[in-house]
């Protein structure tokens, strides 16, 4: 029995950005009042945790354990937590749900704030302070989203998780912790894409294929992918892209190619289109490509730190719609189930996404492969 | 009986840009298949003639006869017409309703795209030409907005021209041709405000007073003006405004000051926000000082040519959303009898944004008040 005892175990430490990661042991406290241990099963690496080790996100804090896309079973539960108990397979979400703050109990947003002061600042709600020890140094270890899950164990708010099926497979349905899910919800949540929609993708990485999974599903008529990588193509079209595009094959500027292509009305231009890159010419280009008079552009990617997204008013007063979504808009403890029940009754594609096993000790080697652009999800086991 | 015939009349010419329009004698050709002529009882004048005048237009012709707020009655009608007969008292409206196109058929647009084309180019659909000629010169004098209402007689299309009921006093709806109806609809039909919401108005003018006029009407349960010009307070509070302040008298940005006085959750901002100016930098003000995970922001105003608004990414993934809005989303022949009759049955404001009245033949008087800023709506009738 370890409830109650510090654990030891192995965990992969970022002690700056751009350094790789420290592979070493770590000693997790016991959860406190209203927070979970969890034994992580499996974890995924997602473009946001490389975002942050490179030194992108302006609120990063070192040293910490990243890692926010995974699976794993509760191995013990502080004082006052109800929802889980040890043994139950959960998905840490770093999107908290509360259920009481007026984030959650708005039917508009998944937003949920409750433990956000603490999650943006490494620490836990219960004491200001982290649960994570550096063995060799001693050190403190900040957490990261509130979920750290490049650890063998984490400590997570309840309110940060999500209690699953415990038939799904953990080594899949970690993904539903992240770009699955955003991808997915953008397209359901967030734009409410209508059956005939056209579409157009940006980026056709994890979320844009998600994306085109989710608008597949929701039967969009015309779907076209872009991207200047064309070896995407093929795995987009198998995904359900009617048409692929390499901005880098025109002289002039992709919307107006999008517009001149979905122009079947004297109009053109597409009812819904998604950024799934972060770069904000891009998203200036998927606002621009869409449907005057009500085409929505959704921005998913995550820019670098200061930029900014720019157009002409007239796009809107023309009856564009700019948003974004943040989690695919799915209230993370009530709809991470969900998408696990759909993706058992094979609703959509997520063993799909995984093109590379590792052990969390070679976790070097799946940055080292995501940074190539080799890898759409490459997923670890804690497991030895 | 006029019908058939070329009519002489009074009408204001403007040559060319900054200049004071010339009050002389146009020649109005009869109306070809699907346009009507109408008599121009009542006509205002908008900030958006004053744009085009002042050269701020791109897409601006000249010799024009400006003016798109006005109210008439019908002379004749040309072949072809069935929607409106001799006698009938109408507003021509420059956002055309055919019923038929893409545009005219979807739900979540009013932008027909039928006559577009040639009210852009200033001129007619059935022959690509105009129906204005100077008397005095011979010259062919361009129409605006597919409206040209500076002048006792116009010809528009079909497409244009709203019928309404003739117990309406035409001095006072013809204001429903364009700010009024623009501010009413940017709430009620845009932006859907729910009872209990909250919102900031940026530009106390008359489109910012008639949504506040249908904020209050909506039910919002607390409306924050905002302009530099605290002259436009009285009125804006008697409107229904709630809150007034002045951004001058702030050190920080108006959307911080927002955000913080509407911090009742432990999050703050607007429910909704609505630029009524044209200034892209309010505009940006106006989209972050709405409610992360669910605020709109509704960019109403025309910015000059050229300017472009910006914001972080992070303000849409974070929730918000940006969309505009054009003649207030109303579907023009059909809403704006609605609108008319709305009035009639008191529902919202009209008559009180008159502040002056004069002859159209004092037009460049109605400007002059525009300009310094000391009218709302200068209306100008056609008799004598």
């Amino acid at each position: 029995m370890t409830e109650g005892k510090p654990i030891e175990c192995v965990a992969a430490i970022a002690w700056e950005a751009e350094k790789p990661l420290d592979v070493t042991t770590v000693i997790v406290a016991p959860p406190k009042a209203g927070e979970v241990r969890i034994k992580i099963v499996a974890t995924a690496l997602c473009h946001t945790d490389s975002y942050t080790l490179d030194g992108h996100d302006p609120e990063g804090l070192f040293p910490c354990i990243l890692g926010h896309e995974a699976a794993g079973i509760v191995e013990s539960v502080g004082e006052g937590v109800t929802s889980v108990k040890p043994g139950d397979h959960v998905i840490p979400c770093y999107q908290a749900y509360c259920s009481k703050c007026p984030m959650c109990k708005s039917n508009k947003t998944n937003l949920c704030g409750a433990v956000r002061k603490w999650t943006g600042k490494g620490v836990m709600k219960a004491d200001d302070d982290v649960r994570f020890t550096h063995k060799e140094s001693g050190k403190k270890i900040y957490h990261f989203m509130g979920t750290s899950t490049f650890s063998e164990y984490t400590v997570v708010h309840e309110e940060s998780v999500a209690k699953i099926d415990e038939k799904a497979p953990l080594e899949v349905v970690c993904l539903l912790g992240c770009g699955v899910t955003t991808g997915i919800g953008a397209v359901l949540n967030t734009a409410k894409v209508e059956k005939g929609s056209t579409a157009a993708v940006f980026g056709l990485g994890t979320i844009g294929l998600a994306v085109v999974d989710a608008l597949r599903e929701a039967g969009a008529r015309r779907i076209i992918g872009v991207d200047t990588d064309e070896g995407k193509f093929p795995r987009a079209k198998e995904w359900g892209a009617t048409d692929l595009i390499n901005p880098k094959n025109y002289e002039k500027p992709i919307q107006d190619v999008i517009v001149e292509m979905t122009d079947d009305d004297g109009v053109g231009g597409v009812d819904y289109s998604f950024e799934c890159i972060g770069n904000v010419q891009v998203m200036r280009a998927a606002l621009e490509c869409c449907h005057k008079g009500w085409g929505q552009s959704i921005v998913i990617g995550v820019a670098a730190s200061g930029k900014e997204i720019s157009t002409r008013p007239f796009q809107l007063v023309t009856g564009r719609v700019w948003r974004g979504t943040a989690f695919g808009g799915y209230k993370s403890r009530v709809d991470v189930p969900k998408l696990v029940d759909g993706y058992m009754e094979g609703k959509f594609r997520v063993a799909e996404y995984i093109t590379h096993k590792l052990k969390l000790t070679e976790i070097n080697q799946a940055f080292d492969l995501l940074h190539a652009g080799k890898a759409l999800r490459v997923v670890m086991s804690t497991d030895g």
